[in-house]
């Protein structure tokens, strides 16, 4: 999505401190593991052993939700207030470490965890990073 | 909106030791302050001064979008992850307190800012209570 | 959600010829189905014979998203496309219709599939009304 | 997105007569618009004439909604009812037709608009090209 990048670019108001580029990467994440946490779902619904899936089903959809406000909430980045990014990043942290733990105990058996596990830790890594450039 | 009592109350597992009635009201307090944020947003870009009021606008955006997360993370209360619930209810605390403390500057002027701001601490202090009652 | 009603009664603007009851009830049962479909994804999750419940999860899911989207675009009615709020409104009526469907063939079995059958027939129909009064 | 194709790839089941391009293509465009609505919104609330961007600060924050919910149900593409995908397709393209509509009213004075526009036809064009090859 070079569009994220695109549009941080074209914003009228300057991102005063924030580092465009993990603020990008971040976005993007966001977005790649809500879409991966709602295909994982299904595809773990379509699985015969389904019955040994359905933690798995639930911390995709928590994830799926999660990212999706956290990549909406950092799109506006301009005026939120700082408690409250971080709050969401705190969140989104712990959801897609819950997730990706889950999704990596089935990675050996089921393609679309693996996909899905990777995911989570790349949207983890860039929302930690996104965190520590914030400062405290 | 009485189906949340209903659907909490034919779910085929228990519970645990969560309290049923705060984890109702807080369900409820999402999905109400979700839609109130949304509609002040609206109502934000309908006034005259708008430009007085788009920090308003985008702290109803945030509110809207955490509380919507929030109340469907709750609404699958079976098999979340301790960490991730009490990690989203914090990051909801911080968007009502965001929203609640915007739309009240402008509650004595925009009577939809004064009913979005009591939705929105209704929430808030639905969250803390529920946070209470989970424990630490 | 009394709430829904004070936000219509304090927005800026004249609402035009939309009749206001209408939209009222039509925004507050599409917030109602989004929540009680998410928590009949999750009792569907813990149910022992999940495997026979796949197709219900994943159109709980389906309606959940469209009616949260469709109570959002309502809530800013001030402004939407009539063309847009119309097939909005018809893709709430065909989730809803496929979600009721579903969950009624499960709601002798299961008392949460005949409470999210209730939601989504009365959301139905609230779309229905809604639709109805806009005109073509 | 390398990802959208990648779980297309690993998920169990056939996807069907679905062309599998035009899925990835269309649910990519989703989630990437429903992104660029997002910042758009946040860009027009920034800008010193907010006061005329009224109208685009809504259908964008209608269309990043129906965009988010349509890369979603797609996402769950095995189970779903070909009337509801059908019908939130549709949805979706009068959403985006909308924006693209709007945003280019404004693309030679805001830069942002015309990149969200541009984002707008794209995924208006990947809807419709989803459509035509899933038949009547």
């Amino acid at each position: 999505m070079h569009t994220v990048e695109a549009m941080l670019e074209t914003h009228p108001k300057n991102l005063g401190q924030v580092d465009r580029g993990r603020l990008a990467a971040c976005i993007q994440a966001c977005y790649e593991c809500s879409q991966t946490c709602t295909a994982c779902a299904d595809a773990c619904l379509s699985e015969d052993m389904v019955a040994e899936l359905t933690t798995c089903v639930r911390t995709n959809l928590d994830c799926a939700d999660v990212c999706a406000t956290t990549g909406a909430v950092l799109s506006r980045h301009t005026g939120s207030d700082a408690n409250l990014t971080r709050a969401v990043l705190e969140a989104c942290m712990a959801a897609c470490t819950a997730c990706g733990d889950e999704c990596e105990r089935h990675a050996s058996m089921h393609e679309h965890c693996r996909v899905c596990a990777e995911s989570c830790r790349r949207c983890e890594q860039a929302c930690r990073d996104l965190l520590d450039a914030m400062g405290k």
